[in-house]
């Protein structure tokens, strides 16, 4: 599974939020840490591939943590400072990780965000849907010109209000990805082998659900596949897995440039690989200084966890 | 994976309730199933290997189903026939069988069940001691003259009050089939790797974790194995499941005679295969009537679902 150099793949655009964070985690409690959606996706994305950014923040938002992207590879000409208070929320999460809970939740600056691609990010061939309103979706997809693949990721808060914007989008993706209780609720079916079966008639041929530490599982015309979570011995901050997981897997294939089963395949288990990574410390950090090395080793250690001699 | 006839195996014993349950589902309303981990263990066992159960039932317990049992190659000569009633459990799921509730337990004859072993039982080179009282399981042992391989599967009911014995057993043990959440309350730890390590210091060297729809996990002195739980489009009853799982994991161990790392996890991948098919139908009834061939077309399916080319 090895990848070419970041430098040279195809460049992929990210939509979603920026935020600030404010974690009440067993072990701390974490103020003011840069967070959001297209943060995490585009920090894990980077490691593949270069990526583009478009989000908004506030006054308030630190220059540094813009300068930490560009660093790593994230073209943050798409980020617009607008007037106010960047995004923020505010969670707690159970003594086990195993569940939290929305203290509060500020819009600010997100509230009115209009994504405007920049005139450099418009030949983006991979691109990726954030979890924002279904409309501002649709006119991200109608500023990139013939994008190769269309994923989205987490729509949790549209499902009940937006149906019919949202069956547009859905119409438009690729490869959706999406956590199982969003599947669920998007079908209104439990089972997640049938509810997987009516969202891919909605529109997307590939589906990728979410479970968090148990896994993600692929539906397509090919089958189904599962990747396992790594098993990890000591989580800190669950916060941002999920956009980790889906950062990671857009970015192993624009790397690979080829949108295959078998390398869907393949980039599920490195989006896992490197989501296992993120849960290890408060927000970004842990991913920001992940080596090479490090990635090669546990993914390595993901394939053993599935492997048997038939 | 192919495995021998069962005749060629060496035999198996079993140590377990056997009940009446009756299930409310959402498909149904079951009543006077038979049911209990030693009937769901043997059934799966008896796939693989001849299987020899030891339980109590009551004078209300059809001889056809002890009938069924054998001509499944079940040796219920330890089968005792109590005065009195058969234990009995009623239990209600909800509509999404993703949880249930015990409306009552009548324990009956299982209250005072002291297992006494045929003497051509006191051979059996592989044992299972199922959810019964530790100083029971201990009693069982004590009668069996060299065990190969001594499993115990699922214990949740003496983990709060018999502390020490529970320790004994354990210490004694080879094999612990457990679930997730029997295993976090015996090791008082949260972390599924931590407390799987905490657990095999107490004595089992290999621990394997029933998670459910959600697959299991091996843990032992050459690392971690993941088995994937086959993915359902029709469940109809979840009940026994995991008995399912644990009388397949050692009647597979049986057939193939030699309890190495590679064949537990091929024994988990077959497992997870019987148990499949336990939930898609009320009680025993589906893998009563399964086929070698639907087995082996979908251990191959459960193999493809995480089969990828690195």
């Amino acid at each position: 599974m090895s990848t070419r150099p970041r430098e040279q793949a195809q460049p992929l655009l990210i939509v979603g939020s920026m935020a600030f964070d404010d974690l009440d985690l067993p072990s701390e409690k974490a103020r003011d840490v840069v967070g959001g959606s297209a943060t995490y996706a585009s920090l894990a994305a980077s490691l593949f591939a270069p990526a583009r950014i478009v989000a908004v923040v506030g006054q308030d938002f630190p220059d540094a943590a813009l300068i930490s992207l560009r660093e790593r590879g994230v073209d943050t000409a798409g980020v617009e400072r607008a007037k106010g208070k960047t995004f923020r929320w505010w969670g707690r999460y159970a003594d086990n990780l195993g569940s939290r809970e929305t203290l509060d939740t500020q819009l600010n600056v997100f509230a009115d965000f209009r994504p405007i691609l920049p005139d450099a990010f418009k030949d983006s061939p991979y691109v990726m849907l954030g979890n924002i309103h279904p409309a501002l979706q649709l006119e991200v997809l109608a500023q990139v010109r013939s994008p190769r693949l269309v994923v989205a990721d987490t729509m949790n808060f549209w499902i009940e209000g937006e149906r019919k914007l949202l069956g547009e989008v859905l119409a438009k993706l690729d490869l959706l990805v999406i956590n199982d209780e969003e599947l669920r609720q998007l079908a209104g079916i439990h089972n997640i082998r049938r509810a997987a079966a009516a969202v891919r008639r909605l529109g997307p041929k590939k589906l990728v659900v979410k479970r968090g530490e148990y896994g993600a599982l692929l539906f397509d015309d090919n089958g189904t596949f599962f990747a396992p979570a790594y098993p990890l011995d000591g989580e800190i901050d669950p916060t941002g897995a999920g956009d980790t997981f889906a950062g990671a897997l857009l970015g192993y294939l624009a790397n690979v440039g080829e949108i295959d089963t078998a390398n869907v395949k393949r980039a599920m288990m490195m989006a896992a690989t490197v989501a296992s990574f993120c849960v290890e410390d408060v927000g970004t950090r842990r991913v920001e200084r992940l080596t090479r090395q490090e990635l090669a080793w546990r993914l390595d250690e993901l394939r053993q966890l599935v492997h048997f001699q038939a």
